[in-house]
């Protein structure tokens, strides 16, 4: 068994392949590759440069999570330069079989050499789970944000909805760089209730801000706890001003859902 | 606010407590305490030692969990001697206040003096996980064995069945102190399919030998390959040889679920 399809290979154009990624993101310094910290991308780059026998060329993700966030479907996009004629099954596994258990490409498939993971991306959805108990649990104290005193749920469902649509979110995420445009679209917002005591918050747009989605949910859980009306977030939200808006929801509740194209 | 109902603090007789207490024991060296490790019990020891101003005397635990394994229900009594009147939510909310987020005291009862969390308990149910898709899961790394090949649901329901009933399970065990008992009386024995791919078995008994669920299970896991017939079962366990049963299933998977009194 071998990784590659010796038949398929084509030698001197580059093959470009999209892999559906998962991990914890609790051990990691986010997913972008920065020096001397252990980042998913990193861990990434490395299995895939052991496997190809080379580096993989323009690795792209949909999504650049911040550290202790998670992923269940993250896209990347690289190229296997030159094509060496890779069968999707046998890659995943040898990357699996490298990456260990906090990381897992669930899955791997070719794709057209237009494929970009970031820019081909029509919409995100990331999920953040609030753990609403009196008593924090040990097992879900790595991905959900334990809140003990009572939530509304009316009231979290009521201020999910002033969010969607195009809107300037100056005052729910942290600057990006001078002249970057903070206007987003934002395609659906909601609550749902999961198990008994955890919330769960969806959230899809075109792309998002840095932080976006831990402001706009701190904010929402000072709405379920009564300290801001679920009619100011309109104003607060055309303020433009992140004083306006709540606390920043910590990192071990997000996770990066779902990327359509 | 204190930690002690001062009008009911009776001096001189001691106060027998009983907690219920869930980990996460991937970080632990088991429960029980031991020199320059960190255990549960030595954690929970030092917490109960600067919440009461001196050590709880009589520390006692449901069940001794080895290294890696978890508990939801353990159960743990002692005594604050002499009884300084405490207020049981507030005992609970000062002790989870110091133990993080990996150790979590669910609840903190009175008990009366003759009340002792081994010796009193009449059962204990331990669950195990096992993850049985092709392709691994990072946020049930921490919680379940992972088992790619594709096992089969009925084989592992009649495999499950032999164990009910008082067996000598020296097949399915670690040897204990010379001259103990390997006789252990098993009260239920099931799988249950829990999630997608997420198959859960559960058992209980008035007391368990040392890996004696995580010798069933790995056993059980052959029994759902196909590389032990259900029917072989009974023989293995009347031999009292454990290396005619299966493999040690991985601590991960297990978890200390419930204690009866």
């Amino acid at each position: 068994m071998t990784l590659f399809d010796e038949e398929a290979a084509a030698g001197d154009t580059p093959a470009r392949c999209k892999l559906v990624v998962a991990y914890d993101g609790t051990d990691f310094r986010g997913y972008a590759a920065q020096p001397d910290v252990r980042t998913v991308e990193g861990v990434l780059a490395e299995a895939l440069e052991k496997v190809l026998r080379r580096p993989a060329a323009n690795l792209t993700c949909a999504g650049r999570t911040d550290a202790g966030v998670h992923a269940w479907g993250q896209v990347v996009s690289f190229d296997a330069d030159p094509d060496p004629g890779i069968v999707p099954d046998r890659l995943r596994s040898s990357l699996n079989g490298m990456l260990g258990p906090e990381v897992v490409v669930r899955s791997v498939e070719p794709a057209g050499p237009g494929f970009d993971a970031r820019r081909s991306a029509t919409w995100r959805t990331y999920a953040y789970a609030v753990l609403n108990r009196p008593v924090p649990d040990p097992f879900l104290a790595r991905y959900a944000w334990w809140v003990p005193e009572p939530l509304e749920l009316p009231a979290l469902r009521l201020g999910a909805d002033p969010f969607v649509g195009e809107h300037d979110f100056a005052a729910f995420c942290r600057k990006g760089p001078a002249g970057s445009t903070t206007t987003r679209r934002v395609l659906s917002s909601r609550w749902v209730a999961a198990e008994e005591g955890v919330l769960r918050y969806e959230i899809t747009a075109t792309a998002f801000c840095w932080q976006m989605v831990r402001a706009i949910v701190g904010t929402l859980v000072d709405v379920g706890a009564g300290k801001i009306r679920p009619g100011d977030l309109l104003r607060i939200l055309r303020s433009g001003d992140r004083a306006a808006a709540g606390r920043l929801a910590p990192p071990q509740g997000l996770c990066l859902w779902d990327v359509g194209y």
